[in-house]
């Protein structure tokens, strides 16, 4: 397909006017082609009025044409075959295994929110059936179910170009929960953006929907995604992506006439606890399998662990020794963009100069312009926990070993941390009383607790939780992976009293539908 | 019980040192005694410490221990007598038999919130198991239950003394949830709030729980409630009460350094289509149905109907008329206290004097200081929606009727209307075309839509939706009434390959707790 660096708005594809965006290929710094000339105000309002009209019928397809519908995204990707690919590596420096492997992610996902959809676990129907003879009063007939919330705003990441972008997990969720969508999408791969985009415009054509269930808008700086969180008809937005830029769009969400809720997954730095068995027995798996998990992807995972903490003995230095000669030895691998290599080399800048930090390790230097040199640092107990700069992520292949004098060391630094997307034990059967001490402060911080693996990899199921509480996400009651990522979408509504002829087809007599309903609070077999 | 005027902190009764509360018995304008002195920053900071302290072992307290103390804390309501009726009576007006009434529901949905904990739906409880074999890559074993979120402050509305106030909703899906709380008790009814705190006192140390689990705050001006908000170990907030008290808990806690979610149900005129058909055949039964609705408890209900939207031509005219004679012929009610009563007669008097808006009738004058006359107003559709201020909350017996051109306009009209709790629809067979035209509008602006009924009266069951868009609510995705209220309190949290010996109960293999799960995304049987 030829790209033609077009804004997709419902079946239209239409040129901006504002400024150019031109990706860059990250491991040679050439620019690529084409241009993308940005969106404004007209290109959002003509999004956000299609996907309003939209919305009316979309939110109320049925489960099989609105799981059909995801099924032909998924169909519609696949079939771009590997220009999709190649172009995504072009724009991202990720090597052809990891698109390979996202552009399955992203279907399989896609396939999931469908049987989610087709489930009907999300419509969460409670009955509650009328009791005319009841004393002292009455009990008319109540019944529940959830309903989409509206047009959605999502702004594409740039470190998942497939998963996490244009098709990716918060559009997947939205459509499946039945709100039309508007990405603003990631300026680093407009390419790989637009080839998903016109996926999915193909997608609704085939499936008969109303255009506006899907637009895609481009636009540099932060005007144009402003404007869509202030736009009336946007309900609600899902981000992945800086802190500051998340904490931007829930200003805007809160300063709007109707405030609407942001699902922003924003920073993580996935603290490791490294418990003493553990290392007495496995010292050299656990550097191993760390400096795996830190250098895959270059480290630009929300889930990257960059804090290891353990109790200072011969075993810590051990783990400290094995863990600097593999980052050491690791080879530079391409960064997603030149900004997000320059702000890495600041973060590590910065640690290096830390007067209280010694740098133990650096990876090989590539010989390519945006390379990332995986680095590890070191830092004790106290000083760590006498900055909260130390804290800090810094995106990319960076970690930090904070050494603690003791136990109880350990858990005043757990009880100091801010809130993350996932903690880790690393730990041996001898451990079990010292992890059983951590693990309420671990699930009051994070969303996921993990033991004995590194938490890279973000399995997409019904049990995940890629959220957690603040600053690692804006909301912590959600996920953003996995099937309970639809819930964000949703809103409860209660019907009294209607009659069968008005009653929405989840709540008629007979579960025509076959979903698992609450009767008077009770699960019905 | 003698009352002491004094705030109630864990197992303690202590002194204020701010300036004093004194309720008044809107009946006669008398000030009650004793004094209640309110409590400023140290007080706070108490209360809090101490639910932090409980909240370690209270969020993990059986299911049974935590059902067995919402049990003993109505046991210990009931136990009261009828002291508690008396001393409601004199703080708000209300009479005996409605108090009583609120005693049953409050104790009530006590023992409603004990069965939802013992039947654990809340825990949604979803497993993952390991696919060892899986290919390309395995999958670990991941289990995903719902946790407490941490110490909630909840604030007792004027309108609920018993229900909605120290032991109403908030606090009891709070407690049910596995959340200490710290209310900030309304300063008109502090004797009642006292008496239901010491019972709640009482519970905390029959059932042997950490005294943290409940303080009873009280403090004038809006200091202490702000104080409560900002303190950082409080994760969620209660409120029910005026939009401007709900948007400033909102912005607060928002600015805070980690925002936290606050459930404020704020303002609504619950709508009230009256249908064509229905208004041929039951002109007099609806008008007689709706003034009762409308003065039931001087009006003083989230839900009370404040407007009626029809269609001109003699069946609204006679409807107008109807009702006006039995607003006319309405006896005058005691308001809670002399400060709703003044805003009641403000927002009466704007109306009155609106130049677009026509009195039809007002009830008796009544011989007490503080009385509601209930007050009937109409207006012409076009005339409603060029003025946003006629959409404002009367808090109170009045209500306005907006007679449409046509059914378009009763459409523009409910396009128009802000965020509500409930609509309802009057209709008959005969309109249901109609009302199927109207109903993708009225779920879209309400938590809960009615067919011939009148939205007040609220069951407190598992469908039950008292919610709805902002600024109905601060928050849609939830209700503040019923079982599902608890999930406000809650968050997931997703265990990946843990030991069986680290695991919670809940999710231990063999389902020991017996509770309904999601197996690989299906209900497990």
């Amino acid at each position: 397909m030829t790209l033609e660096g077009k804004l997709l708005i419902g079946q239209q594809a239409i040129s901006g006017n504002q400024t150019e965006i031109r990706a860059i290929d990250p491991a040679t710094g050439e620019t690529l082609t084409p241009a993308y000339l940005g969106g404004g105000k007209p290109e959002v309002e003509r999004a956000c009025a299609l996907a309003e009209e939209a919305f009316a019928s979309y939110r109320e397809s049925s489960l099989d044409e609105r799981a059909a519908f995801l099924e032909t995204i998924a169909s519609e990707i696949e079939a771009i075959g590997d220009e999709l690919i190649t172009r995504g590596m072009a724009e991202t420096g990720l090597p052809r295994a990891r698109l390979e492997g996202e552009r399955g992610r992203t279907c399989g996902q896609l396939r999931l929110f469908a049987s989610v959809v087709r489930a009907g676990e999300w419509l969460d129907v409670r009955l509650d059936p009328a009791l005319p003879e009841r004393q002292p009063l009455p009990r008319v007939d109540l019944r529940q179910r959830h309903i989409a919330l509206g047009p959605v705003a999502v702004f594409g990441a740039s470190n998942f170009p497939l998963a996490f972008s244009v098709a990716g997990g918060d559009t997947a969720s939205s459509l499946a929960a039945g709100c039309p969508v508007v990405v603003k999408g990631h300026s680093a791969h407009p390419g790989t953006s637009e080839l998903v985009g016109r996926a999915i415009q193909r997608a609704v054509a085939k499936c008969g929907l109303p255009e506006g269930v899907f637009s895609l808008l481009f636009g540099s700086g932060n005007d144009i995604g402003q404007a869509l969180v202030a736009d009336p008809r946007i309900q609600a937005v899902g981000f992945t992506g800086s802190r500051k830029g998340g904490q931007a769009l829930m200003a805007t969400a809160q300063a709007r006439p109707q405030p609407i809720p942001v699902y922003a997954e924003m920073s993580s730095i996935n603290p490791v606890f490294l418990l003493p068995e553990a290392l007495k027995h496995r010292v050299d798996d656990i550097a191993e399998s760390f400096v795996a998990s830190l250098t895959m992807g270059a480290g630009q995972f929300c889930t990257n662990p960059g804090l290891l903490i353990g109790i200072q003995g011969p075993e810590l230095e051990a783990f400290i020794d094995a863990a600097g000669t593999a980052v050491n030895e690791s080879a530079a691998q391409t960064m997603l963009t030149p900004g997000i290599h320059a702000a890495y080399e600041d973060g590590i800048g910065a640690l290096a100069s830390h007067p209280k930090v010694r740098q133990i390790a650096r990876g090989q230097a590539g010989d390519g312009p945006h390379q990332c040199q995986a680095a590890l640092f070191a830092t004790r107990g106290a000083d760590f926990r006498a900055d909260d700069a130390l804290q800090a992520e810094v995106f990319g292949a960076s970690a930090l070993v904070v050494e603690c004098a003791d136990f109880d060391e350990m858990q005043r630094i757990a009880d100091h941390l801010e809130g993350q997307l996932t903690m880790t034990l690393q730990m041996d059967s001898g451990d079990l009383d010292t992890a059983r001490t951590l693990l309420p402060t671990l699930e009051r911080k994070a969303g996921r607790v993990l033991a004995n693996g590194w938490p890279t990899g973000v399995e997409v199921c019904h049990a995940m939780v890629h959220g957690g509480p603040y600053p690692a996400t804006s909301d912590s009651h959600t996920t953003s992976v996995g099937s309970a990522a639809i819930q964000r979408f949703l809103r409860p509504v209660c019907y009294q009293n209607l009659p069968a002829g008005l009653l929405p087809e989840a709540l008629k007599d007979g579960n025509p539908l076959g979903v698992s309903r609450l009767v008077d609070g009770k699960r019905e077999k």
